[in-house]
């Protein structure tokens, strides 16, 4: 069997991943552009900071060996542990900038069969080895660095290798798919039987299937199947005490479901290594249309009438003034609700026309030229989407803070909760860092009992400060959303930054079922500790 | 606070409840009819067995008493006894009739507020009492069953008496619903609003919110969301362990879903008292059509067509020739599929044109009236859904095995399984019973990957060997669904009877952490023993 993947055979050798920061070493921005960039920010530092090299840093030593039989998988290269030390978040790119790599992971494998995945955690459950699954690598909530300070020794677990589409089933469209594919690479394998996943987060091209799977990952769209669960039909996760497979049937009511405690538990009771998926039919049929809002209280309104309206679009995305005007799709203070349909076999225009009535009822004017313009702003909408954690870099080497975070909550409550996060995020940056915030919102995925709120902040950050500065700001965040009852995240998961919140918001009852649950699976507590839970005690080490 | 449900104030006092069959005792058929359905299977018995009277029988003396608080909660009445002790499938009727109460619990208990939920748990935690959480009864897998024989005494937990809607958010559609209400009176509650849960159930009149939740139920609507999963909010449950309330969000992606592990966990791991659940404008435009097939494989492959086709239809229920008969729908061996559309706010028409179309193009004949006839089809076809237990408790009278199963399995293996089903069980029931079967099938959820198919058996059995007979009809249909890879249940849950089947399918992990979830929550394995798993060896009693 050729374990190539077909896509990079196809497309020939990837571009280098960066290390330190988002996606690949050639589209991060030249230092001349991260000036130009700073430079809009007031306070914002004059020169950015310099990209460390890898063989500059002091990394720490490797502290443990795999056995013999496990040699072939394992690195303890410098520039596999460094590009496996931390995940994407802003904080991890500023610490990667500084060049601090002590969470660097002893030892990299990369499995390539699930019977490797099986002996990598049987050995380190015996040694005391901490294993992190770690998919490509983008979790922005400190999903893939070891913190504990606990075990012997930590892997990272890099499950790129697994990376092929094993089966279709075209009449049922669904397939059995490897968990360490990229994105791009699924979609080039389901291309031919002409059917897609439709599965598009942001991290699209620097994330695998497993990774959206085990951390309930919100796709592109934007109604109805938001988040990968529900194309989920079975899965196969690895766990120390055995293979978990479900079965695989479109629906069940046979006990509470296997899958879903599995998806969502961040490498903490298993290894997902594949995964019936269902597919659909690729969309022959697109339309979209922008619908410009002078309140975004009005915006809010519109947007929850077409939540409720059971037309569902597969794209109803709106930007706040700020957020409109960076992505050059609204100017002179107004909302811009971007919407979209698609269908594999029927024309869409009537369902977009019934969507953009809805949006005029309600005090949207759609943009004037029909077609054209509005298929326009959504392309300039989703080059600027792609490109922005790039800018985020760039920002960053320029000591401003900007990053993301985002939340759920009903409608009922969602005004106050936007006017609240704004008024408080302001205050919080002003008081921590001296200087004026932006802060966005936009709306992802809306629901017709509430919304996903979006919201990005742009602060300048003293040098040298950059993380402290910032996690003030985030736990400011997190107080407010806990506070009028949002989620601590609605598609970027818990990881270890989100613990606090987390924490906060999940029932004691099920924290006590959770921490038994993980007990029974992963006796020796190595399976990504700290997040979700915090790690056992360790009994002692036996290796 | 005026306790008394609404709708029962405003409707009057409701009809007896039957205690040994399905719903009210006036809507139970008198001998005279019971017979001349009888006559209708060659084989039947030609009297109907007597319906017992309660005093006539021999129940065993309650084991245990209440602490005096909880006294007025409580009662032994053998008229209480004997309405608990089973569900409503074939076999607990048959029991039922034959006089059987051995399994009778030796206390009812009614609780009208969540803290007498938690009294009565603490209480029988510290006692060795099981507790069955009961909505109302309507289980037909044996979930509402004590069979374990461990525990110093046993309780039926009826929880009717939290029946009240507490709360209603008009902005995000949803209401926060006590879980003891039953589906009438849930719907009277919602409908001065405006709202309605749009969830029926075949059991509606006769099973509760709760019941639903803890049992993963299927509603009447075919596609899209047709588990009660889908449509909750949050929940609260109390377990023994404490309140299990989980956070009110439209999604979340913080970790394994709370919820997903109490919806199916069939009062297994906690009580669930209340729900916040999402709810729909009343639909004020419908339209339904009735279109005919000669073959049963060519109708399949129309439902899977519409079902991939994103119309999403609120019916798309398919009658092979015999259901489509008995509930005289089509004649002559065609098959017959209901379409029905819905909608609050707009017209559907064109939807309905769309959905019949696609069903002509693969092969389907539109009944030839339109409108009026359809709808009659459809309303034929609901009246003899709605009856349809009371007939097979006359069957039942009548010495007639009459009982249905269901399950689900994807397109590519849906026809073999159709096939095999009918095969087996026809030849099991030949051998059994020695009389021919009647083996029906309907499609009754449809989904883009498969769908649930739905199984009648009727078949003359012999008086006295009624359960054994069916017992192993519906063993050999658990064979072949496991050999198939279907689920054991699409939305009857696992309870007692599916076992085998479930225990089958469940991967070897999930039970491992299914199990510590249990010991976590209910420590002292009093809640539902047996029900999903095995009851844990019992501690010495304490009480």
């Amino acid at each position: 069997m050729d374990r190539r993947s077909p896509s990079a055979s196809a497309a020939g050798p990837l571009p280098r991943r960066s290390w330190w920061g988002w996606g690949t070493e050639d589209r991060a921005l030249p230092d001349g552009e991260c000036a130009d960039l700073g430079a809009l920010v007031p306070g914002a530092a004059g020169t950015p900071l310099p990209v460390p090299g890898i063989a500059d840093l002091d990394m720490p030593l490797s502290r443990v060996t795999a056995p013999p039989s496990l040699g072939h998988l394992v690195s303890d290269a410098p520039e596999d542990r460094a590009g496996h030390t931390y995940g994407k978040a802003y904080r991890d790119v500023v610490r990667a900038l500084y060049g601090d790599l002590r969470p660097a992971p002893d030892l990299v494998a990369r499995p390539r069969t699930e019977r490797e995945v099986t002996d990598v955690l049987d050995w380190a459950s015996g040694a005391d080895v901490a294993v992190v699954p770690y998919g490509a690598g983008s979790s922005v909530v400190g999903g893939v660095e070891y913190r504990a300070g606990l075990h012997r020794g930590v892997v990272s677990m890099d499950l790129t290798g697994l990376d092929r589409v094993l089966e279709v089933d075209r009449v049922s469209r669904a397939a059995r798919i490897q968990a360490g594919v990229l994105g791009p690479a699924l979609e080039d394998q389901l291309r031919p039987h002409g059917l897609t996943l439709r599965h598009f987060p942001q991290s699209f091209e620097f994330s695998t299937l497993g990774g959206w799977l085990a951390t309930r990952a919100g796709g592109h769209y934007a109604t109805l199947h938001t988040h990968i669960d529900d194309l989920v039909e079975s899965m196969r996760v690895v766990t120390p005490a055995g293979v978990n497979e479900s079965l695989r049937v479109p629906g069940s009511g046979a006990g509470p479901s296997p899958d879903r405690l599995f998806l969502g538990s961040e490498g903490t009771l298993g290894v997902i290594t594949e995964a019936w998926m269902r597919l659909q039919d690729r969309p022959g049929h697109k339309a979209s249309a922008t619908v410009f809002f002078d309140g975004f209280d009005t915006a809010l309104r519109a947007v929850r009438a077409i939540s409720q309206s059971g037309l569902h679009p597969a794209n109803c995305r709106l930007l706040d003034p700020g957020e409109a005007a960076l992505a050059q799709v609204a100017v002179g203070g107004r909302s811009a609700l971007v919407l979209g349909v698609e269908s594999a076999g029927r024309p869409v225009d009537g369902r977009l026309a019934e969507l953009v009535g809805l949006a005029r009822d309600h005090g949207g004017a759609p943009a004037p030229a029909g077609r054209e313009d509005s298929d326009t702003a959504a392309g300039t909408w989703r080059s600027a989407f792609l490109r922005m954690p790039y800018l985020r870099d760039a920002l960053a080497r320029m000591s401003v803070i900007s990053e993301t975070f985002e939340t759920a909550c009903t409608w009922d409550r969602l005004p106050l909760l936007v006017d609240t996060v704004r008024r408080e995020l302001a205050a919080t940056v002003r008081k921590t860092t001296g200087s004026e915030a932006m802060v966005n919102c936009r709306l992802t995925h809306v629901y017709p009992d509430g919304a996903a709120p979006y919201f990005t902040v742009v602060a300048a950050a003293r040098r040298g400060s950059e993380v402290a500065m910032w996690d003030d700001v985030k736990a400011a965040a997190t107080q407010v959303l806990g506070d009028l009852g949002a989620t601590v995240t609605h598609h970027h998961a818990v990881g270890r930054d989100h613990r606090p919140g987390y924490d906060r918001q999940r029932p004691e009852p099920f924290a006590l079922a959770l921490r038994a649950a993980k007990q029974a699976l992963d006796p020796a507590g190595i399976l990504n500790p700290g997040v979700l839970l915090d790690p056992a005690p360790r009994p002692g080490a036996t290796g």
